[in-house]
């Protein structure tokens, strides 16, 4: 089925209160019109229509709504920076009153009894854990999420971030945690058509997630809207950046395909170019980037890391669960490609080098507007293809993705708005006033 | 207390098992000479006359008799490479049978259910974890660990790892497992006397243990023989390398004070001198290596990411106990140094190009012999300090301690080989070849 863009919504008089953005929900419970209560049931009420199709949960949390209630009768005073917001979390993190599966057969009702480190954060700032959402096994390989896109469940909602993208698309909450490593944030915003932002690498700890690759593992998160991206990211220390953000309304945005122009879908580079029109008719000025040659081996070396990392993490699993482990993961331990330790070495060091390039080109420029996916999601559960995604969890640079609403187009599709390291808020800053002309909002474009 | 160096029971013709190094045990084991009970009761009666003094562990496995036993009935070809060898782990990692308290007042009686990726690993190879041991706060500030010099408890065992190096120092165990982030592997082990490795960045997964900096935690292993490290390492997949292990009997070998010289005590200066003239006089060659002047600043880099990093990774805890919390993690959390986000970035980019420059070193070198410690153990419970490790730790290069015992004086200290990333099999090698030269032994130096 089609659902109709999120904001939409925004125009109507009544809302119902999980199609709120997470920013609109939280002034609402702040001022008294909304309860906790009344949104995690509207969120329930949602999830239970819908889920049984889009199925992006694995496990709700049987408690939420005694959360919400004592969310409710805190003074206000007591209440955190999240008072009252359900949040999805990707089934990799681990939760200290819900099982952590991590989408493995070998997993089956593992509870490790604490929360991650974000799960943590958050419960701390008032939010409530709702559930936790379908993923790409151990967000790495193996067995693919059942989820379906919500626009049409036929089709991919992504990987391996699955369920938190489409939890959000399809308003059963407002916000949700995923992770990156390749492309497992952002491509599946792209597929659901959703906001999602990718910090800079390190920036938010990751303790507590299932461990892939340990260089580039990032914590990610969707929500509806770039405000909502904002909130989380203060809720988790992104408070300072090198670039200063915007200082006028008017951006100087760069433009690229990236190294891999060749494997984008006719869908994905009118996409861009959209984007880029419209851009420009706002007033902004959109030059086009060129990277160095040497860009071209990202790809190749984010793969030598992702393998030669993935065995270190899949060692344990792999000598003591033997073939009850899925071969993806034999396949990385044992080394299968023949990836060599002077590959790996000589991948940390070009990414190292890259990264200075990198921030030489984005300097100058408020964000640099990037492909999110090939093109639209593909069908069944196939998670797509990583290769816009990688380059930048790589370079560890912040990202935003943006996603659009063609005309006569049965699913979405986003673009990505990329730029320098530690420059997280000034990224947003910008994400938020180029959005709206990207996203193909009918009420911002009038 | 004085005890003696451990490589002199080596000439003894009955050794109390738990005397033996783990290579020694492990061939006991398997060709029937000693059992895993015999050996974990004489371990245990060890603990029990000495750790009153030492205080090494926090907790001891109450099932490491039972798993001992089940071990002995373990046919032959059902055994692992690590049979029957009881093993120590530093409190900072999980354990799914026994607390992990982080020797923080927070995470008294924590029980988080599961096994770091490494305990899962040993246990599946055959090994008794037999306790958990003493450690800084988090290994990274805080509280001190309560553990003694075994040598002489009046002086510090080092930090963070001081239990596990404690505790093989002390022959309570053949083997434990520590972490380094700073120091904390390899210093200890140069107070207390015994053998110790810290791996290539990012070779064994730091899965399940608690993270302080993201890209500086790295597994680390005691041992009281080359052998024994060696040992570890394979079981932990460090079966490959860059630089080919030594050809011939004759190794080239860098010899530096690195760029902290200047801290450098009189003991350390002489025990270095010391370990160089013995390998002179053992054939080798031992060159003097200068390194880049800009190595200088890797100290205040690695303070930096530390800093920063552990900001992230303690943001939770001390939004979530406030001053229940430690004050040194606060600290971190409010970036009370001031180090911003721009020295952060040039830290990472110095750090990679150091990286390069000091591969481009060592690719002549078998092994480089630098400081372990600015001298011998600091008197009361003062980890010392890291200034000899922290440049190694942030370049990510593989580092052996070989304890040195000196005549006449009343504690041990180390030396340092390091050399090439991911070159660890053959640093060890190395080290085999030379570490009975440099440790004074006397049944080595017939």
């Amino acid at each position: 089925m089609n659902l109709p863009a999120p904001h939409i919504f925004e125009t109507q008089s009544k809302i119902a209160p999980n199609r709120l953005t997470a920013t609109q929900a939280l002034e609402a419970l702040q001022d008294g019109r909304l309860s906790a209560t009344d949104l995690v049931n509207a969120c329930l009420q949602r999830i239970g229509e819908r889920d049984g199709d889009v199925r992006a949960w694995l496990h709700l949390n049987p408690h939420a709504l005694q959360r919400a209630s004592d969310l409710d009768a805190l003074p206000k005073e007591q209440r955190g920076k999240l008072h009252g917001l359900p949040i999805g979390i990707k089934d990799v993190f681990e939760t200290k009153d819900m099982p952590t599966t991590y989408n493995s057969p070998n997993f089956h009702g593992h509870q490790p009894g604490q929360d991650a480190a974000v799960v943590d954060l958050l419960r701390t700032e008032g939010a409530i854990i709702l559930g936790k959402t379908d993923t790409t096994e151990f967000a790495a390989a193996g067995r693919n999420a059942a989820t379906g896109n919500p626009h049409d469940t036929g089709f991919s909602s992504g990987g391996s971030s699955a369920g938190s993208a489409a939890s959000v698309a399809d308003f059963h909450v407002p916000l949700s945690i995923g992770t990156q490593t390749g492309g497992s944030t952002i491509r599946p915003a792209s597929f659901c058509g959703v906001y999602a932002f990718k910090p800079t690498f390190g920036m938010v700890s990751r303790e507590g997630f299932k461990i892939y690759a340990n260089s580039l593992d990032t914590v990610g998160w969707y929500g509806r809207s770039v405000a909502d991206l904002a909130l989380l990211a203060e809720v988790f220390g992104l408070t300072e950046s090198i670039r200063p953000a915007p200082a006028g309304a008017t951006l100087r945005i760069g433009m690229s395909l990236g190294p891999y122009g060749d494997c984008l879908q006719q869908e994905s580079l009118d996409t861009l170019n959209v984007a880029a029109d419209r851009m420009r008719k706002a007033g902004h000025e959109v030059v086009t980037v060129t990277f160095p040659a040497d860009f071209a081996a990202l790809d190749h070396h984010h793969r030598t890391i992702l393998h030669r990392e993935g065995a270190a993490a899949f060692r344990n699993l792999a000598r003591r669960l033997g073939s009850e482990l899925h071969d993806d993961f034999h396949h990385r331990v044992e080394n299968r490609d023949g990836r060599s330790l002077t590959e790996l070495r000589d991948a940390y060091d070009a990414a190292a080098e890259a990264r200075r390039h990198f921030d030489a080109i984005a300097a100058e420029l408020d964000a640099i507007l990037v492909p999110s996916a090939p093109g639209f999601a593909p069908e069944s559960r196939h998670p797509g293809d990583p290769v816009f995604n990688a380059m930048w969890t790589l370079l560890g640079v912040p990202c935003v993705n943006v996603p659009v609403f063609m005309p006569d187009k049965p699913l979405p599709i986003g673009v990505t708005l990329t730029g320098s390291r530690f420059s997280d808020p000034a990224l947003l800053a910008a994400a938020k006033l180029v959005a709206p002309w990207i996203d193909c909002s009918p009420n911002h474009h009038t």
